[in-house]
């Protein structure tokens, strides 16, 4: 319940890149605006840091956040190990927000402990929520929204699953509010739903594969090795997470059947460069596979599903009806059906762009507004 | 923050029709759910109301939820003026939550008095929110997540618009978190989806405008005086509490252009079944409003918009490009698209049943879920 004495909530920020950059001018405004709100909120950031530099406000004031960044590079000092730092934070005058904007798998395995101490997290952090099934029954036996001890903190990852978009907060009240989910399936990967819509557009045309994966990559569609995209292991997080909310305890991405893209002749390459060369030499059997689709009048797209009744997860390429809304997705947006006993034939669908700076950040905003909710 | 002794708190239902009954279903379950959670809630049903009977568990004892209605029907009391109710809740040993399934606007108006009392409110009540803009502000200013005081009630109505889909919540984050909403674009009305998903469905087809209205009646997807669908009245309050959310001064449903389906000459009709007589005499208009859309390859939908920038909202027919999602919309799905500067070119859309007891009452659970967890 609120309370009409504003108590500091401290702010620390692990990872100051593309996510972060955008959360922190997220955060900026936040600030400001709850500064102005009645009751006020006094919110502080008073931690960041990077692989090699952090800047702690031992005084826990407010480090100005449009001259963050130069200054962790100026005067940052090298990061203690994480336990001393979470130690420090634990100590502090008041409860504290973890805003994790790394994909650190490390930093994922801490997160009971770090919760235990009274410290919230918010995070698009895929890999923390979708290592073993051991790790995630333990963050939320150790969170205060879990089964963990209310004075333990809050955690909430809905940019983990479709950036910004309320996927994860859907579900979770699908099945709170006790609907049955029957099935989820969708295109959760920007990189995926823009390299298939290119390469097999709704109306025909499109390129050779390979040439499509160079497009992708050139205009920055992909990661830095495209491989890293084309083997499904992005996607199979994902659904790891909403399977794992859907109540099915999937031991890790790598426990169900994934398509990879990456020819098993190409598995050898020594770089992604190598790959890119020889990836033309497979786009035959691509081609085979749109044609296929084309002559059914679908379209081949790259989706991940869930079916709950009987637990089967699985990712790959699969061929949708013109008509199919998976079939008509534009750029390179996500699109997520969730089939449900309430909803029935017609899906609760939610769709939109699930990549990029702005968007994933808003997700992690989103989050950090939820557990300021709380802590109040 | 969470506590370790578990407080009861009291739930006052108003309204036992359809969405009610389900509501009743949906809180046996999550009473249940939370009675064995860590740390428990303690649920408790202790008042229940329609128009002319109650039920008050004046030793704030929980009511048997499977057998309410029998007994309200067979040993319920006639109700007293709804503020010696609210006085009596506000006196009681906890915090109460009013869950309003009615569609009353006189109930509406007691709002800011029932939340100063410290007695929280989840609702579908499209028209407490949609009401004139004093109501509205009167409501919030009440509201302890408003800016009212931090121990006066909380008030959620996620269900007013889209039933249990994510649109306000998803809506209210969007601004939250700092982006600029530009435009907000759907069907908002299952009766409205369905008629015009029959009457020119994509690819053709579709019978005349007359035949589909008395199609849709017969089907249950209108009200029983279909022209309270056609006046467009309810989509234009939808569009009255998007409006607002999205920081427009809407002063009501009345205050921006509504296209009405029902034709001049048929606004005097004494009753529905008058005016279902007489609608094929207009059937023609309709067909040419079909033929000009056909032409350019669009179809004809009924929808609201809201234009934040220039602050224009409106409800009427349009048309839309056969590949435009509105266009390929089934069955009586809503859809809403929200253009924002981080989304960019293509809107973050929420798509789904926006009407039935069932999903309707999921949003109102949702909220109650919300509430719990701000009162505990």
């Amino acid at each position: 319940m609120a309370t009409t004495d504003p108590k500091p909530i401290f702010i620390a920020i692990i990872g100051v890149g593309g996510v972060g950059k955008a959360f922190l001018t997220q955060l900026d405004t936040l600030r400001l605006r709850l500064s102005r709100s009645n009751p006020p909120t006094d919110l502080r950031l008073i931690y960041a840091r990077r692989s090699t530099k952090q800047l702690f406000s031992t005084s826990w004031t407010h480090l100005d956040i449009p001259s963050l960044t130069t200054t962790l590079d100026a005067s940052g000092s090298p990061p203690p190990p994480f336990n001393e730092t979470f130690g420090q934070l634990a100590s502090g005058p008041g409860r504290v927000v973890l805003v994790d904007n790394t994909s650190s798998p490390d930093l994922g395995s801490l997160y009971p402990m770090i919760l235990q101490r009274g410290i919230s997290i918010v995070t698009p952090n895929k890999k923390a929520f979708s290592d073993n099934f051991a790790l995630w029954s333990s963050i939320f036996s150790s969170a205060a929204n879990g089964t963990g001890s209310p004075s333990a903190g809050y955690v909430f990852h809905e940019s983990s699953v479709g950036a910004g978009l309320p996927v994860l907060s859907t579900l979770k009240e699908l099945v709170e509010t006790g609907d049955e989910v029957t099935k989820i399936e969708g295109v959760f990967s920007g990189t995926m739903s823009f390299l298939f819509n290119s390469f097999q557009p709704l109306g025909g045309g499109g390129g050779a594969f390979a040439a499509e994966v160079k497009n992708a990559k050139d205009l920055g569609y992909t990661e830095p090795d495209p491989r890293d995209d084309l083997n499904g292991l992005d996607v199979a997080r994902k659904l790891t997470i909403l399977a794992r909310l859907a109540g099915l305890e999937v031991e890790s991405p790598t426990s169900f059947p994934v398509q990879s893209l990456i020819p098993k002749e190409l598995e050898s390459c020594s770089s992604g460069d190598d790959f890119m060369t020889r990836l033309p030499e497979f786009d035959a059997n691509m081609d085979e596979l749109k044609d296929a689709a084309t002559k059914e009048n679908k379209v081949v797209r790259f989706v991940g599903s869930i079916d709950v009744a009987s637990k089967q997860v699985k990712v790959g390429l699969e061929k949708f009806d013109a008509s199919h809304p998976i079939a008509a997705l534009k750029g390179s947006d996500n699109i997520i059906n969730f089939y449900t006993k309430r909803y029935g034939s017609n899906p609760l669908i939610i769709q939109g762009a699930g990549a990029g700076g702005e968007v994933t950040a808003m997700g992690v905003t989103g989050d950090l507004i939820k557990v300021l909710r709380l802590l109040q």
